[in-house]
């Protein structure tokens, strides 16, 4: 058995990371699943998910900065005709996919652990996808 | 029910991204199966896969001069004998493997998405792996 | 069917990178799962999981080398008060999973793969999780 959810979200900043882990929750009560794996889906290319700690906000202030330093937005050796070429490559290293346990009916997660949505080209309209397979 | 599927492919430059979504696509085909998750597998540890835009080919070559940018391959405090070691930090950053979700037959896929293969360290013989789980 | 395995393991260095590719093939044998996939786990937010080069440990020097110069330790601007952020944008980077394919009852791994659990903000009491479904 599974099961598919489809999420909407609006960012409002240029770059933020959103906690989304009770998103997932919720999901998996509908799901009346138990035991399996869930995978967690971002279908843009200039956002990703990721799981990072969920305590000192701090942290997230922390990765997005570091990001900003190393992958500069606007390096002039850049091709690409929409300026964003930065969040692509801030996408495909973040990933934009998070994979999870599933058991006893919990998302097994460490104690510090949330899962985020990540936007490097925002304010726009984004949008997840969960998938929960029984197993 | 799953199906396990193998593809080679050559590479004939050093650094390349590669669109591989129609091989997947066909595998799915052939596979049957209209429900679950799929996994890309790379097998190398200078290559890898990821997914990103798929219109401006100028998008794949900025991430290609962003890696070699951050990450360059002349570092003389790299210790491994072959030389290649930014290969190796580029594939653990890229990731070896994408996790896709299955639907109704299709895969499910943003509009901008495109599914690549990466080698850093070509021209060479690759090869990835598909594995196609029901559920 | 599914199988699920906690395993724990103490870090003796600052930064490390660990082989437990032999602690996965024994889940796998012990499991009795012939064909699937495995979700390998790390629950921590400064140490993750990544699948690189077996042969030559000084590839796994010259990537935690290569990840220090990038992202070092000391930048004045952190905000978080454990001064450890580089450690978390490294485990956001690294990922904190892999997964593999189970064929024949074997791991489907690269000649040169072996699966690492890496420790940037050691040394610690960690933990990771193998989760093996049949499919």
């Amino acid at each position: 058995m599974s099961k598919f959810f489809n999420h909407q979200l609006k960012t409002i900043e240029r770059e933020t990371m959103i906690k989304i882990t009770h998103l997932v929750r919720e999901d998996v009560r509908k799901s009346k699943i138990i035991s399996g794996i869930i995978l967690v889906y971002c279908p843009h290319t200039t956002s990703g998910i990721t799981i990072n700690e969920n305590a000192d906000p701090h942290v997230i202030m922390d990765l997005l900065y570091t990001f900003r330093k190393v992958f500069p937005a606007n390096d002039p050796n850049y091709l690409h005709y929409e300026g964003n070429s930065h969040a692509h490559v801030k996408s495909a290293l973040m990933g934009n996919t998070v994979n999870l346990i599933l058991d006893n009916g919990e998302i097994v997660l460490g104690t510090w652990q949330d899962i985020f949505f990540c936007d490097f080209d925002g304010p726009r309209e984004r949008e997840f996808f969960v998938k929960i397979i029984e197993g």
